[in-house]
């Protein structure tokens, strides 16, 4: 596919276990953003796809979940953009033209992280695509500022922007558990945020999803929405977070809906020397490979 | 505030996100205790308090669960105790001392270690200044011996020596999952065992504290407590331990004491390279500004 | 014991807490199996023995979940098996034989990995003594692979081997959360994985385990079965993993049963640089200790 | 003085040892720079400047060398500059004006860095005030790509845009190792290149400074000039560099010149666990406080 | 080339710098043994091959030294083999089988390890190709042992091995610096050892080739050869070794000579958390591609 | 030997290689003493004797510069001292005691610390049995305090106190290079300091040493004398300091005098992940037991 040539995509690297190079006839692409520009605590989400990716061959091709196998599925990876450190602006608009490339194709785009900022590019290409987008967040933190550290498109501000795009104003924003005192008012005012200490998260979203069966769902997960025992190599880690089977019960519930394109973002391995976040993530990224098969 | 001159308190190092440096207006104060001197198993709690000050903007100042924000509090860092290492009973004694001199002047103090066996000398200045005073102790260890490695004032005695402090002898236990067989049957005998694999500890807790509504409390947190999988860094790790959520519910009760005085010991940074303790340990004193800010 | 002389057991190193170094007047029997010659992910079980016996002391040696101190078991720790790297069956069959010698002299056997394929010479050393042995599995994967990367002895063979050994092909796999397609239709077509989303694996241990009252059951611990949180330091991580809690509860149920030998495998320490996991392995061997000591 | 305001610079951290927190009756005076924006390979240079402060007490105030204590001059750390990640023109703005204003007021800078982009505004600053400025390199890479990785400002680039501000064009460029064919042609061309295998640098360097008595001259130090086996904590290590003797008899050279400002860049002490590589910068500092009070 | 097929060849990793996947026209052939089955003290060398090239774009494509640009180069990097660990010898018979098949296509080899018994079977297959074959060994151990651990492939028998096929005998050990006392002598004996105190290694190996103009010479580097200060990341590091300018002026000796192959083998990259080895083993293989290149 | 009973040793860890246990014909004695109860900076040199011990294997038993093999030389190595940690003084009290017991029997002592203020107790049992005892110490600091931190026994006074006891005052100081003004004064005016840029160490030392053939020596080597690339594990880590090759010449020089005792100290293993300062550590054990064999 000529448009993903050299100039846009290195594939030097490793590659995620059983996909194919070339998207032909692969409806889900995979494709790396390591790009870590705005990140001001701790830096490395650009080491994500990498990681991602060598680690993927440590655990199987077969999920006992989806009771379904790596192999048998038509999937890409495209290897990582190439793209430049510094100014967030220019590394959002080739992610927002890469991805409309494949979801005008007809493809699915995984997009693997690098640090947040990079979703507004990919949610802005899928709200031009698709009416009724609508955006599913997993994520420790709210990341509805204006603007942090003098730039618009710092990755605190990564939902703020998602909201400049989307025509219905829809996000679900799901166990966001850390923001500032305006962040809390304005998701509980527009019935954004789902969780709460007596129920279930899963509960919740399948009550708050009801009525959107027919809705396009693009779901942006930021790893630091899981505990940060089971993913310390990350730049923001927020005590008092999710599990594994807090995650499965909630692809169990998407399994239903349409979900369009994801993306798995903010592992910064190089903060984890025993590798335990990177494995993690491969495996969410075999749950979404599927989930996107599903949908 | 002359009494903390140089000679007593080092400030060249960070302070807590959003603090003052002066107790002037202030009515909680921290400092940090970077004692570690009869740690018998692996050293470090003497890098705790500049790891919790360091990370600490790491976080965000606002608590969605106190739906409050540090920077509407008044709270002073006052730095680190200038303290030589070696034989632990000097540096008890000036921990004693300066609490003593902060209760004095209608401040709480909230101390940072450094080791368990400092709270020796918090809560020895507390039960002088408070009739009746409780202490509600958090941690993995009963640390109830008479004598450790040659000192009765080794952090496995911390609780023994509270207890020659406290005129009603009235502590709370909760969690402890290790200890002697002595140690066991001393804290059943005298109901101080707050933990059952039945119950929540919370609701163990609200149960036992409802006569003491009046009491002055002395909170004492040993991150041992928690699991090791969230708290990795500490010296003295003991596997079966607690999680946010559990701290987030005995917070939550214990807004209805008086809490007059905290401490947070036993992080040993440097045992953690993927800093997730540190972080930990910064937001848990995020919640004890609060909660004294409360109480 | 002369047959477990110098050419056989390597005892220069550290000795696990309170154990005698002798086997004489000691029905349980420690020893160590430094081998990780077929793993292919993550080097370094090899390690696991010496690891687990020097932080042994950092633990306590009373249990307050059985309410025993290893003070007043007689129990031997007689180091580490001398074995060659490389090809794994001249080790498998080293551990058959000196696991024979010891149940013969009426010992209960506690193996120290190293990684999981030599638990196929501990099995069939026990088979050969116990009629209806049955064998229980705690892992993340199946293991049943026939053959895998060149060799029927590979550690992802392990309990396919020991099915050749057991007579009446009992085993029972608990919580097995990865694996290929083929080995979870096995696992469910011989009813042989206890685990399920809805209830506790405890409750399905303890139903399945029914009327094997009085048959001898050998227990094999993959320590990836706890979850990599609790458990980073293993050479194969899964998400999606068990607790102290789970273990406890699991181990209340076997008290109740022969369990005649066990063994501890893949600790994998240098993974884990913050020492949790091998203090973690510690406590798992001093409760088997007290199980063997019980059944 | 009121230009160094909290806007512009963050004093909450540490403080290199011995050093006074206001600049007046100090004529040398610290301040970081924590930005590594541009970094492509290995980032962490942000966290330099405070890994130098806190360990800079580990080391004694006497230097043997210079047989001088730091407690005997007057110097000053004013924090570190407040800047914003992502583009590197504002930052390299801002340690200009900052700078500049230092020099104006008769001070001697001394910016400890972050990654080597930001020498670009402390030499701009130093040739708008002092004519005839040279400057002196120590680094293991030529830096004179006139763009990198899209832009003119990448560290990569910073003796290409010091060419751009100087008069009379004159660097020397000590012990360059690595480099493209063309930047060593140049390098050869123009003279700049002090190395060769026969001699010591330190020789050719005397040699090549002897008709330059008389003008002010700008030192940077990119720590990666040092061996990787002294200084592995730095972003783009490079073998068979330099060690500390050899820094000894450069400094010894250059104490009969004029140094007006000097930096020391590219420390990333997260790659560094032991520690060594913030202790040599700290060390490298404590020489360079010494060699401009000197000048 | 068909004979390394995806049977053979794992090329789904990352690639040297500057290199070509396909062999064509190119004379220089780049492949990976990850192979550490008789690692006896510290594995991990199967991690070498993968580290080295992912690192590889840490560095320039030109070399001063050899004022050459790896991009004016035509060489070729088919991947890692695909092995299994265990049993050495299938894994030396494979060895030999392909470094075979590439000698005789005119190429030279170029391996990359890996443990050092690997080099058995490049220097088999070498030795059946060329008369008068000698071989170089850079190491800090003789490797001279008929037999270790119960093996004749251990690596510490590499050079034993290696004198088997041999026809005239003739190896040059430079360099060592550790051994048993018959190792000492054997070396002596033959006057095989290259290096003595008081002269210069360089030199030695000057005198000592001079006769060898015409021969055909593999150039086998174990990386512990070099001080563990600049290699950390190697199973068996001892103290007292080489840097990077003793092995400069070792490859300026060998520019005059025929260098028809050559490995760099034993460095376990996990072992160094700082990366230095493998940068400094990523531009050993550098310059030994450019040696290969003018031999 | 009855008075090293397990009131005072534990010997329950590894032993050095080839040691006995036992130290009946044995003329040269190790034991540990793992005290770092003064250290401010970075302790953990507790940890040394143990990870001396277990690395020791890594290395050969035969030494080339020597021509020796521990194999063939009678050692015991009686394990570590028990010590609690806080106040120095007992632990020197307890060293000195069975020290001057090995001494009395004819034995030469070997100390493996610890940090440097256990060689007080060392030296005090010495010059109490050896009349014109002299000390040679290699250390990158003077350690010439009177009092630091509050105590005399810091081990920033290790020297000091050293002087209290030797009758002579004789002790030479190789290659300190960190210290107060008086204390290089002081070392200069004593004509103690052995070391200058223009010279080589071991032939200054050579001078010095000439007029004392017949006097007893013992020799205590802090092994931050060392380089930190090749010493990382180390507490207060020095740059500029020695190498193997440094040492080795020195080694050379003392085989010819009567070196009656000596130590190894401040190897703080858990610094440095790789290892290799402890492997460097065992080295330098294995040339002292045979430099104590010689002499």
């Amino acid at each position: 596919m000529k448009s993903f040539n050299s100039d846009n995509f290195n594939n030097e690297g490793s590659i995620f276990m059983a996909a194919n190079r070339v998207t032909k006839n692969c409806n889900i692409v995979l494709y790396g953003v390591p790009y870590d520009g705005t990140t001001s605590f701790r830096p490395g989400a650009r080491f994500g796809p990498a990681a991602i990716r060598e680690v993927s061959n440590g655990i199987e091709t077969f999920c006992p979940e989806f009771e379904m196998d790596l192999e048998d599925l038509n999937f890409a990876d495209i290897g990582s953009l190439e793209i430049n450190y510094g100014d967030p602006q220019p590394v959002i608009n080739k992610v927002e033209k890469v991805t409309y490339q494949l979801i005008n194709q007809g493809k699915k785009p995984l997009m693997l992280g690098g640090e947040h900022s990079i979703t507004i590019g990919a949610v802005k290409a899928s709200a031009n695509h698709f009416n009724n987008l609508i955006v599913i967040q997993l994520d420790a933190h709210a990341d509805l500022r204006e603007k942090w550290l003098g730039s618009m498109y710092n990755h605190a501000c990564t939902m703020r922007r998602c909201l400049d795009f989307l025509p219905n104003k829809k996000i679900f924003q799901i166990g966001i558990r850390s923001g500032t005192k305006s962040e809390f008012l304005e998701m509980k005012k527009y019935n954004r945020l789902i969780h709460c200490e007596k129920s279930e998260p899963a509960k919740e979203l399948s009550d708050a999803l009801i009525k959107y069966k027919d809705n396009p769902i693009y779901l942006t997960i930021d790893l630091d929405w899981f505990d940060p025992s089971v993913m310390p190599g990350t730049g923001t880690p927020e005590p008092g977070g999710y599990f594994w089977n807090d995650f499965s019960k909630i692809i169990n519930i998407l399994k239903e809906y349409q979900i369009i394109g994801a993306d798995v973002v903010e592992l910064a391995p190089q903060l984890d020397i025993s590798g335990i976040s990177s494995i993690f993530a491969a495996k969410v990224v075999r749950s979404l490979i599927m989930l996107l098969n599903k949908g």
